[in-house]
């Protein structure tokens, strides 16, 4: 196997929390990002898409989309789970993930690649460019803390985010959170997601 | 188990298609979208993200997320599989469905949703209220026929949207291309598409 990287992409980064996590060893090439390398045509053949993470099976069969390469390595290596244990768990776990991508992760993206200038022209990852759009920048940056929020009366429940056990959930979780950075977003004094994120920051795997 | 449903939300369709695939008869309770019934403190206090679908068990266990609850569905009632039956296909069917989903039905949404009045000041699901971004609906519309080259082109070369078998990611697209309509969306000649939408548009399911 080898894994198709770039160190600063937050949807890398996912996987490779998750293979640390896993206790995997997975070669890894960069494609830089920086420099536009996935737009080559070396890499397009290989991911048409044009997005970054993707993993290269050893009969050269590619997966992309890091949820999906995670639980391939779920099915494959399923000690620790990270998707859940049976049936709830694994809709809960797949529910939450979902929930802090679409609430949390994509707004994030949306703020930055709308209204950083490196990214102009660049609004959407992929093959096609797309102009930015400020007002979907805004908005990403206005929903941040409603996506905190959402974490820290979510969290005032429950130890991780799908349940009382570490999950992919946890890993997007923590992932937007450093992302978000580069939107300014902030914690605030939202004490169960400090409580939270000062747990899931110190596993040796949030250095991956 | 129950499911709170709209019969015109496109992803209450998603789960509905699938029971029916599944050969399931569930129970469903309608949730009026149109009067905004979602947004009401007795719903809301079952699903604070006011999305339809959500699937109730017979605990009071509340699945949000049409994956999700397709997963749910999936682990208890494996037959007839879905979302694939070994760790690749698990993995490439899951693939297929987050491409349909964010390239075709987040397109048509964001097209819906950012031009027809009917959303004004609603141009998100969920509690707070956002306004509609007309320059992200014209992009939404604009990335529709992108999503219907690159259906082109897997459906080229696989009989279904993630390989030989029929999948959730051939349902999401399905209802991605009938939920175009809001948008004006037509398939043109594309002629592998049209073969394909034929075959899954006469599956008892689509009635669903």
């Amino acid at each position: 196997m080898k894994l198709y990287n770039f160190e600063m992409a937050p949807n890398a980064r996912r996987v490779r929390v998750f293979v640390a996590e896993k206790g995997l060893d997975i070669p890894m090439q960069d494609v830089d990002l920086g420099s536009r390398a996935q737009l080559n045509d070396d890499y397009m053949a290989t991911n048409p898409m044009a997005e970054v993470p993707s993993l290269e099976l050893d009969d050269g069969t590619i997966i992309t989309e890091s949820t999906a390469i995670c639980r391939y390595l779920e099915e494959v290596f399923p000690d620790p789970p990270l998707m859940g244990r049976n049936p709830l768990e694994k809709a809960q776990v797949m529910m939450w993930d979902r929930r802090v991508e679409q609430h949390g992760f994509a707004a994030v993206a949306e703020g930055f690649r709308n209204l950083n200038p490196f990214f102009e022209n660049r609004a959407l990852t992929g093959p096609v460019d797309y102009e930015q759009i400020p007002a979907l920048g805004e908005r990403g940056k206005a929903r941040f803390p409603q996506f905190l929020d959402m974490l820290e009366k979510r969290l005032a429940e429950s130890e991780f985010i799908a349940g009382d056990r570490y999950s992919i959930a946890d890993i997007t979780a923590l992932v937007t959170i450093d992302f978000s950075r580069t939107i300014k977003g902030e914690i605030g004094d939202r004490s169960h997601v400090q409580r939270w994120n000062e747990a899931v920051s110190s596993r040796e795997s949030a250095q991956a």
